[in-house]
């Protein structure tokens, strides 16, 4: 059998993981051949660099990747440039590419694709999306046949470390600290909590599962940074907790979609997810809801989808494809809405919320406020009966505005449980 | 495009609900122009015959099919015979075969797949496991770059069905009962409730995901019929509840297996179905555990993995494939393990079943007993610490023996929590 040449492209967490996995699975039918890294001298004493073939090449010299007689092209370096141009050299050299690089795909996918139609080479990239959760082969291949009309997804391990700690009492600042200490979160976290990364897999999963190609920078986001401890206690009450949601949903021709935190159901399984697992329902016409989860980030369980990937091109099996069509996103949802007000408390606050509420059609549907906090820096809850995202944060605006408000006041959108099994 | 015509084996709820997908998606490259059922001529006024094409050819005779153009032969009928050798003669004739019949792939599938492969067609069968959730896809194309070591699953709707319902405090029979009149349990119950049924699913999924080929038979099963409603309140006081679990693990070369009713930590994923639902565990030495959910069974579900597997064989996309073992079967798990018993209480019983336990060397980890169970048919329960569940068995059956037992222990195996997530 012919053996697969590979070469890897990033020789860092994800590439020593590769060497791993390759190492220990060892097939018949591929071989890492090269590696391209900046500065390789000083990853060749890693104990994954000795776990590849002693003949490997190793160089920090790209057109030496796309000269080579490789099969395939593995990128873990990430990012729009110089990327997107290497990649599309090496499809127009006749080379397959597996990648994990979700901004690439998110963004450029759409004509990598169809140039690698074109040179009949396939462009893999299951890693792209919750790493070691096969959502992305699952929704191509698995579910291909039903009409996916609606996803929801934890795909930030980050944010999701972040929120599920702060679900057992600890503030924002805190949780994140730690999270950065122990590597699950950036110096600069912004691309996590605000909801970048999440937002690029959103429209990768949303062109895989939807056949809806999106424009990334259309769908709203919003930071789970202003979420606060004591929206977990009157989440609680709720029967529900918080969650950073990524959800993109089919109508009429058009694609609802957002990424931030939302407010989801106990019983919900968005909510199932703890520290840094990742988890995508998909909800179609026929199948109804299905569940993927487990761990979305890692060094093996992202080495293991972009093995997984490298398999396939391996035996030439090809990926079912279905016409994309793009589409316009609207960031709006008929949702019930969670808003949480920090006052100086005087007689009428509730009342002059309701009537902002009122003003503008949106129902009260419940007004919490726990005991034990002081008057003069009280936080309480209202939540409204399904209505517009966007019609409720202009009463929120007005709301704002009030003397009595310490704090912008926090809205979230809170999920409904739409599927249920039969029981 | 040329497109791939399809013949029909079995117009029952399934093949109506591949009529209804594909009259709903309307696939350029995929046609129906064949469909096998016997006595025809009752379904042609079934809606969904109106949903297929006017020129499809309507036939009780199966050399009509065989002899026929289709490409490929979607198998909708189920059972061993005469269905292996219908589907030798499609293979044999160069026609794809995607199929949902369990039994036959648990198995048939080893031989059937050789013959796929000699013959250069494709044999899928997306819908014998867990219906519309995609976990062999998963397996075969998403995760199979990981080295899979364990499997637990709960792939029968119906006992899921009937055990999440006992925990709601009602008896075996009366919900068994709702299930047969709901229509999600057969009149005579055996196969589903006795474990036959999910015993092959493993089987298959044992192949997929862990490339280690069973023999169904040496599977051992255990029916979820002696389950009592009380058993879900023991559990209940355990942190637990019980489900209908088959679980397989590779180790040292054999692979140990086993369906029956398990008794399940609450938080473990594995407690998550509900209902009809479905749900399956795969353990990856690299990507650790990945969860796949959703509705197991019914038209729709199961008719959205058929069609699936459709797409990929029009569209030629390969299947990746490993070196699939025969392994020998062990019923062995090194577990705690749950027993029950119901006796005429008197002085000594305790002290009694602990000796026995002693003498095969199982540790007592916990004993329970309710307040409020009448004392001459008091239930209550035993834990051990973990152990060879033969060995426990021996002891239990010594304990049968005993004159104050009033049933036979129950004795389930308990399942842990061994794969967590990082936080």
């Amino acid at each position: 059998m012919a053996k697969t040449k590979v070469a890897i492209l990033g020789f860092g967490t994800v590439g020593g993981g590769v060497a791993d996995v390759l190492a220990a699975r060892r097939f018949a039918d591929i071989e890492v051949t090269h590696v391209y890294n900046r500065d390789y001298t000083r990853k060749l004493s890693r104990p994954q660099a000795k776990k590849l073939p002693r003949t490997v090449i190793w160089t920090d010299d790209i057109n030496v990747i796309l000269k080579s007689d490789v099969d395939v092209v593995v990128e873990l370096i990430g990012g729009l440039e110089p990327i997107e141009g290497w990649l599309k050299k090496a499809i127009a050299a006749g080379k397959s590419v597996v990648t994990a690089n979700k901004q690439l795909i998110a963004y450029r996918g759409a004509g990598l694709e169809k140039l690698a139609a074109k040179k009949g080479v396939s462009l893999l990239y299951g890693a792209a999306v919750a790493g070691g959760v096969p959502v992305i082969p699952g929704a191509l291949q698995g579910i291909g046949g039903d009409e996916i009309v609606r996803i929801s997804g934890i795909v930030n391990g980050t944010c999701n470390f972040i929120l599920s700690h702060m679900e057992q009492g600890a503030e924002y600042a805190e949780v994140l600290a730690q999270a950065q200490k122990l590597g699950y979160a950036e110096a600069n976290p912004s691309a996590d909590v605000d909801g970048y990364d999440a937002r690029a897999k959103l429209c990768i999963l949303s062109r895989v599962a939807m056949h809806a190609e999106l424009n990334p920078d259309e769908v709203p986001t919003q930071s789970i940074s202003k979420v606060s401890a004591v929206d977990f206690h009157y989440a609680k009450e709720l029967g529900c907790t918080i969650r950073q949601v990524s959800r993109a949903q089919v109508q009429d021709g058009v694609v609802h979609a957002r990424v931030g935190p939302m407010v989801v159901p106990t019983e919900s399984p968005i909510a199932w997810s703890h520290g840094t697992q990742n988890m995508v329902v998909t909800s179609g016409r026929f199948g109804g809801d299905v569940v993927f989860s487990g761990h979305g980030a890692g060094a093996h369980p992202t080495a293991v989808a972009v093995v997984s990937d490298l398999l396939a091109v391996a035996q030439q099996c090809g990926v079912v494809h279905q016409p994309v069509r793009k589409r316009a996103v609207v960031g709006e949802f008929l949702a019930p809405h969670y808003l949480r007000f920090v006052v100086s408390d005087k007689p009428g606050i509730v009342s002059a919320i309701a009537g902002a509420l009122a003003k503008v059609g949106a129902n009260i549907d419940s007004i919490l406020q726990r005991p034990g906090y002081p008057k003069d820096r009280l936080p309480f809850v209202v939540t409204t009966e399904p209505c517009l995202t966007s019609v409720v944060e202009r009463a929120v605006r007005s709301i704002a505005k009030m003397d009595c408000m310490l704090e912008k006041p926090l809205c979230l959108q809170m999920l409904r449980i739409e599927d249920k099994a039969e029981d």
